[in-house]
């Protein structure tokens, strides 16, 4: 299969998903309801360029099982607004201090500190209000189903996943961490909405406790692989692509696979990764091959 | 009925609960699968001495309806968290930079701003962790009507309630705004969160139609006096009881009830807000009392 081609149309569903949750407003401000500041820095963050490896996960997994149809889309643009949130608050002065991400200004940048703390503050209230939307997609779903995903979603982006593990990296900077704390690191700030994503994506679409099991693995293994790569790239990335300055990291003092384990060893994992995530859902048929091929490009991508 | 002692009994539950969703862990970081410091400062914020008023409404009005045992205990707790992160994340320097509230230093001062803000980002989530919990209090609730209640709340809290409200707020500062600008910044930076708690506790507590109504038009009426009766102690009420410099609105340049109309106008409108407030509930018993309490309660306290 072209994966190029399967990226870029589930990514163009995407976009035209999240640009009707948050509609192109400019010249209008009358019309709007909520400061119309607001409404442009969150617009202004979603599309920036985001590849929308998160909902498209959510819906290849969807599909793997057998879910059919767009019940997964309010899910799927959830799923990324909250990952959009968590850039613009990791990229505040108080944190990363980013003034770049893919090319572009942060949001802070654009629109001033308060405008970045509240755009991300509503972007993962949003991300809420969205998944519990029963007129929206949802309704052959089960409710308590519903429920259940949703809690999964809070629990991976809490304080015990993704801003657990984004509390770990802040501190870990400039000290010298075992290997043990850069995996908690990685698996809780990158890798818990990854494989949320995947698990989101199989429950929704009816998938059983056995094909769960097996998109849990894969999940897992491309979560961790991810954010490998993602270091990777830091080190010997194109800055033309990433669009922001390589050696961020390294200068950051950050805690990442490469400083600890050198750059072949790192690829050496990451690569090991991709293979038993793979190898996990081996018994699924074609319907699966979507995931196959994503596992595989998020270790050979550029950006 | 002895209104302080129903708050305070009140109160007890909803501090007991918190407490046991974020027990504490001092001595035994090993214990915690999330950074320590995460779950200190989390629990310094939430208890900081707060009046849980927005729960404490859920809970009032839970019962006003005819709600039974603790089901609300999780949505009312997961109020307190909503407010207590949208404190947080007003206090930080890019906000309003408050250094104290209710006397004692504000998060960022004592923890440092980028986990003040993960504070922030973290309680947000565990919220709505919180109230899609299905396995804690709620199961005799219809999973839809859950869904339709926490909808409700993210509605609130989102870019059209208090996030909304906050950023209109913070972009008046300083400037000369109409009554019109000023109204919208209360009934959505403070009014949402309080009438969606009172919305939340009698759909909750299984409300018809007509009650429905009349607590909104009760949650509005007391959640907008609840804001005038704040700025109305920040011009007069005393540094001692607040826990912070009074006059910091007018220092802030802050477009308020007070700046516009002047004191006794405000008080006037506070008093009339609450009169309309407990006339739209008078259709019910004994069993609104409380709800009629803590409206002449929040125009009469102190702090």
């Amino acid at each position: 299969m072209d994966i190029k081609k399967y990226l870029g149309e589930k990514k163009e569903i995407v976009d035209s998903a999240l640009g009707k949750y948050f509609p192109n407003r400019s010249g209008s401000a009358a019309e709007g309801v909520f400061p119309t500041s607001l409404h442009t820095a969150i617009r202004y963050s979603l599309f920036a360029g985001g590849k929308r490896v998160r909902p498209i996960l959510s819906m290849a997994a969807f599909e793997a099982v057998g879910g059919e149809g767009d019940e997964i889309l309010p899910f799927a643009c959830a799923l990324e607004m909250i990952h959009t949130y968590s850039l613009i608050h990791d990229d505040l002065p108080a944190l990363d201090n980013d003034d770049y991400r893919r090319g572009q200004l942060t949001c802070h940048k654009v629109f001033g500190e308060a405008i970045g703390i509240l755009a991300g503050d509503a972007l993962l209230t949003e991300a809420f209000r969205l998944m519990t939307n029963r007129s929206m997609g949802g309704l052959s779903l089960r409710d308590g189903q519903m429920l259940d995903v949703i809690h999964e979603v809070a629990q991976a982006a809490g304080m015990q996943g993704m801003v657990g593990g984004q509390v770990l990296d802040i501190e870990s900077e400039g000290k010298e961490v075992d290997f043990p704390t850069v995996e908690y690191i990685h698996t809780h700030k990158t890798g818990a909405l990854i494989l949320v994503s995947v698990r989101a994506g199989a429950r929704l679409g009816g998938g059983d406790e056995a094909a769960l099991r097996a998109l849990t693995r894969y999940g897992e293994g491309i979560g961790l692989a991810f954010q490998i790569a993602d270091d990777i790239l830091n080190v010997e990335g194109k800055s033309v692509l990433l669009g922001k300055k390589t050696g961020s990291d390294l200068s950051k003092g950050k805690a990442t696979y490469p400083s600890l384990l050198g750059l072949e060893e790192s690829k050496r994992r990451a690569r090991e990764l991709v293979e038993l995530a793979v190898d996990a859902i081996r018994s699924f048929g074609s319907e699966a091959q979507p995931l196959r091929e994503i596992a595989w490009f998020i270790v050979s991508r550029e950006n």
